[in-house]
């Protein structure tokens, strides 16, 4: 089969597979391709752009509150990572290990970092003497690895990309502010950038990082219903610091430890707008990440004047900010169609001898394909207005998904036969025990996504032992 | 002793011990700090803003030049590392070697890339059918591991940060001119962003890239005299498409090998910026790439109206562009002045009452020291010149020694004499015959740096032997 066959023929629908439909995207719209090395990706050019964009986004913001990049090595050897018990206790099985430099063993064996809060704390017992060296607020653009059994791009890799934010503060009320800070930042982030409404709350200690006192989740839901843990916030108290002597002198000259934080959003995050945005014809990106957020094509581009027009018409945009993709190769208008329709190009501009003459172009909109005729003069103007109106339109359409899809169940076998059978989340009391948390677990392979923040009314009941509720808990299948 | 004193205190005279000199700048400048990893640096925050620019300064440069990011994975399965012959002998001795994933051996071991010409090279395989789908322009950022004996700082750590460019083309002869456009490109970018003047030229077989049929250079020169190699582009040949099979269908419907190239500038040229540009202050930045282009002292900040003043002249100079600190803490002025020189930061503005008065601010250049006053109307316009000008000195400076230094030499007994005792590099006539380059090797430790593109003069002869020359060589010691 021909290459261009393939690209205009149909992914399997949303619908009917939805496993299958997803890895269909990531294959035809370029996105990865699967490497000779188990369990890990290549995120070809496509993928990699919208991966620098998320990069651009977070960083500028994590820029604007005052955190400064900086870089550990890739490695942890395997004294420090054992310097907190529960952290080496979480982490240790999923590690990979290197034992040999070149042809020779080496003294301590190194384990790449699965995440580097022990590097961190290494660095910061080194760096912080004073209250004047506080706070600390780094964070790194990395890659780490984590040995999973069962794998799916992007999803679940054994090598995946992140960011990891590491803060050291004077005061514990600071550092869980910071916790907090973080966790709307990754909020924001998410509705305003990549337009997926997300639920925001406290992880049950079952599900919490290792070696932290909280953590905080920002948790999406797919279009199939199934939850995605996107961003975690952790507030470490001073657990690590103790472990690592983090101490500094205090304005009182009093040594005090530490209190730390640390946070991370990962390449999941390009799953997520698979599953949140994508269509049966493709991915379908918000403006803010995608690597193209406008392809013009000529129609009939042989024609006298038709490239010109469309160059021009490219030029607009461009003077404008926007990232344009002139298509004028030698494919079929058709052909291109569908393929930055599978690449999810928010807006597609048309413009052929007809238009022209009538002095104007064609612009659809990805999402419903509605079809607006733009005057040549306004497209600087117009085409900016379209964007920001599919950027809205897809983030309510995401809207009504999360917010259709919660349940409110009180008793245990509505919750059963809710988890079975209806996709989404169930909003219910939990008393906070981990018994009944396992027991959901066990019986529905549900878990709890996050503890809201919501006051529990009084008489709400747990929905698994029927005594009184102490949280009301989102529950649901996740990723 | 207090930070205060270490910061204010001086470090090594440069001429008096330059190893000692260059790890004080690391550390004083806060570029870096040794990590609990042997042989890892951690790239502390002002050293990993530097690599920040640097990498956004280059990577710009491919992009206009039509390359495109993509990201492998960090791990070579052994057998994959072996397909291309020369290439493993040339790497597998210092290679990190993964063996478990968490309590399991693995069933191959897995090395950490030293490079990834065997991941691009698999990759292609898949991804390569038609002429259609060359030439691949394909660039990642990443960091790599070769697991060194000695290690410095910036120059040769076991894990580095760089840049690798992987190319694929229809013809022998794009792959060449790929190979000689990215090397000028590079050369461009250390003149112009790094004010480093380059020598460029070919690498004799014996120094070049293993698996390459040519491997061309940029070396520069330090305040030492020695050189450092600071980028490389390699011509592949098609001995890596057949040894894995990267054929493609050509226009005339034959099957043919791709030829292909790659390209890297690392971490290592952050070395080079503190060892051609920095004195015995510390670093001295170019503009292009420092993280803070002016630093605004007010002086006498107390007093009314000082800190408003000096507040309006950094929004001022932000408003065109400029990086900026304004530098309002509560230290000393003259601990400030210590604390920006030591940092490189290029030009310094000091404001207080007095200048108020008069309606100036002082500018201060880091290279020369010279000051100038400012009208506080025409900062913005004046600001961006003074740092025109201290790129081009700096630039100018370095030319200098780079010019100074190159010696001409036409017999044995002053080559050996020269490199003995004067720093720099020697120009003379090569053979050819790697009997006569390891003599030079095993007698003086000098290399040969790069063969000059130059024509040699028929009656050039071979300094070592005596024959007739059949290049041009600088040879010199590098680091």
């Amino acid at each position: 089969m021909s290459k261009i066959e393939k690209m205009v023929q149909s992914i399997t629908p949303r619908d009917d597979d939805f496993a299958r439909w997803y890895t269909d995207i990531c294959t035809r719209a370029e996105l990865c391709s699967y490497s000779s090395v188990k369990g890990c990706i290549i995120l070809r050019p496509y993928g990699y752009a919208i991966w620098e964009l998320i990069t651009a986004e977070l960083d500028r913001r994590f820029k604007a509150t005052g955190h400064e990049n900086v870089m550990m090595p890739m490695f942890i050897p395997e004294g420090l990572l054992q310097k907190e018990k529960d952290h080496v206790e979480g982490f240790a099985p999923e590690v990979a290990w290197v034992t040999h430099g070149g042809d020779e063993q080496l003294s301590e064996r190194l384990c790449i970092r699965p995440t580097s809060e022990t590097l961190f704390c290494d660095h910061y017992a080194e760096i912080i003497q004073s209250w004047r060296d506080l706070p600390k607020l780094y964070n790194q653009w990395v890659s780490v690895v984590r040995w999973e059994k069962t794998t799916r791009p992007f999803l679940r890799t054994r090598e995946f990309f992140w960011q990891e934010g590491h803060t050291a503060h004077a005061t514990a009320e600071e550092a869980v502010k910071e916790t907090l800070d973080m966790l709307d930042l990754y909020a924001e982030f998410f509705e305003n950038a990549l337009a997926i409404p997300v639920l925001r709350g406290l992880k049950s200690d079952s599900e919490k990082f290792a070696g932290a006192v909280q953590t905080f989740t920002v948790e999406a839901m797919m279009h199939d219903g199934k939850a995605l843990q996107s961003g975690t916030t952790h507030y470490l108290g001073d657990g690590f610091a103790k472990a690592f002597d983090i101490q500094f002198t205090d304005k009182d000259n009093t040594l005090r430890y530490v209190h730390q934080t640390s946070w991370g959003i990962s390449s999941r995050s390009i799953g997520g707008l698979i599953m949140v945005h994508g269509d049966d014809e493709g991915l379908v990106l918000p403006p803010a990440v995608a690597p193209y957020q406008v392809v013009v094509i000529p129609i009939a581009q042989h024609k006298e004047g038709v490239r010109d027009e469309a160059v021009k018409l490219v030029e607009q945009l461009k003077a404008v900010g926007l990232r344009v993709l002139l298509d004028d190769s030698d494919r079929m208008p058709g052909w291109k169609f569908s393929e930055h329709e599978m690449k999810g190009v928010p807006i597609r501009i048309e413009i052929g001898p007809r238009d022209i003459k009538e002095g104007q172009c064609i612009a659809v909109s990805r999402d419903n394909r509605e079809k607006t005729a733009i005057s040549l003069q306004q497209v600087a103007k117009e085409v900016p207005v379209l964007l920001a109106e599919l950027h809205k339109r897809i983030y309510q359409r995401a809207k009504r998904n999360l917010e259709d899809r919660i349940y409110d169940v009180d008793d245990w076998e509505s919750f059963v036969e809710t988890m079975a059978t209806v996709p989404g989340f169930i909003r219910a009391g939990w008393c906070g025990s981990p018994d009944c948390e396992a027991k959901v677990k066990e019986v529905t392979t549900a878990t709890s996504r996050c503890i809201s923040g919501q006051d529990v009314p009084e008489c709400a009941l747990c929905v698994v032992c029927g005594k009184p509720a102490r949280h009301s808990v989102y529950w649901g299948k996740a990723y």
